[in-house]
């Protein structure tokens, strides 16, 4: 089950945490759609993950939230994610930047 | 000077701030592309804002970054920008959620 492709992430009552990671994509992306399917598949299941949302144009954004700063820590040092996240630095992108927050509150629709 | 068009922003040394506004836009856009290029100028003078970050597909993300959650409200309370968001709310987006985060930590390239 993703829990949020395509909406709006439902989380609970602040706080809770949010990773943000903007990127913009080389030239070269062999193998990255597959590895991004099996990132979207895993992180499902990692503990403490709330949801995510993602959006691309000239740059990508993603934004994952979380329960705790453990819980983004746990799945920065998953192996497989490991993996993924070398390949990204390596290959996938030319840039990127990864932003740790504190969602102190929120409100909407 | 917009600085931060298809550019991932150049932010300080954390702890800074950053808003994140993720939407679902509705059928009717009329004026938004007018009212949105407004707010894009607007804010670069902003007292306090550090760059800001967009991208959309099924739904759109901004992140905007900023020195301190003062400098957020005042933005928030800025007299045009309160009727952007009324128009907002009220015809440009099906749903919109806005979190408001402390950025405790970043790296990247």
């Amino acid at each position: 089950m993703n829990k949020t492709m395509g909406e709006i992430s439902h989380t609970p009552k602040t706080p809770y945490y949010a990773v943000i990671f903007t990127s913009i994509k080389s030239e070269n992306q062999e193998n990255y759609a597959e590895m991004s399917a099996k990132m979207e598949e895993m992180v499902q299941i990692q503990p403490g993950y709330l949801g995510h949302e993602s959006a691309s144009g000239s740059i990508g954004i993603t934004v994952s939230y979380w329960e705790s700063i453990e819980a983004i820590k746990a799945w920065k040092n998953q192996s497989e994610h490991n993996i993924a996240q070398g390949l990204g630095k390596s290959t996938w992108y030319s840039q990127y930047k990864i932003r740790i927050c504190k969602v102190e509150h929120d409100y909407g629709t």
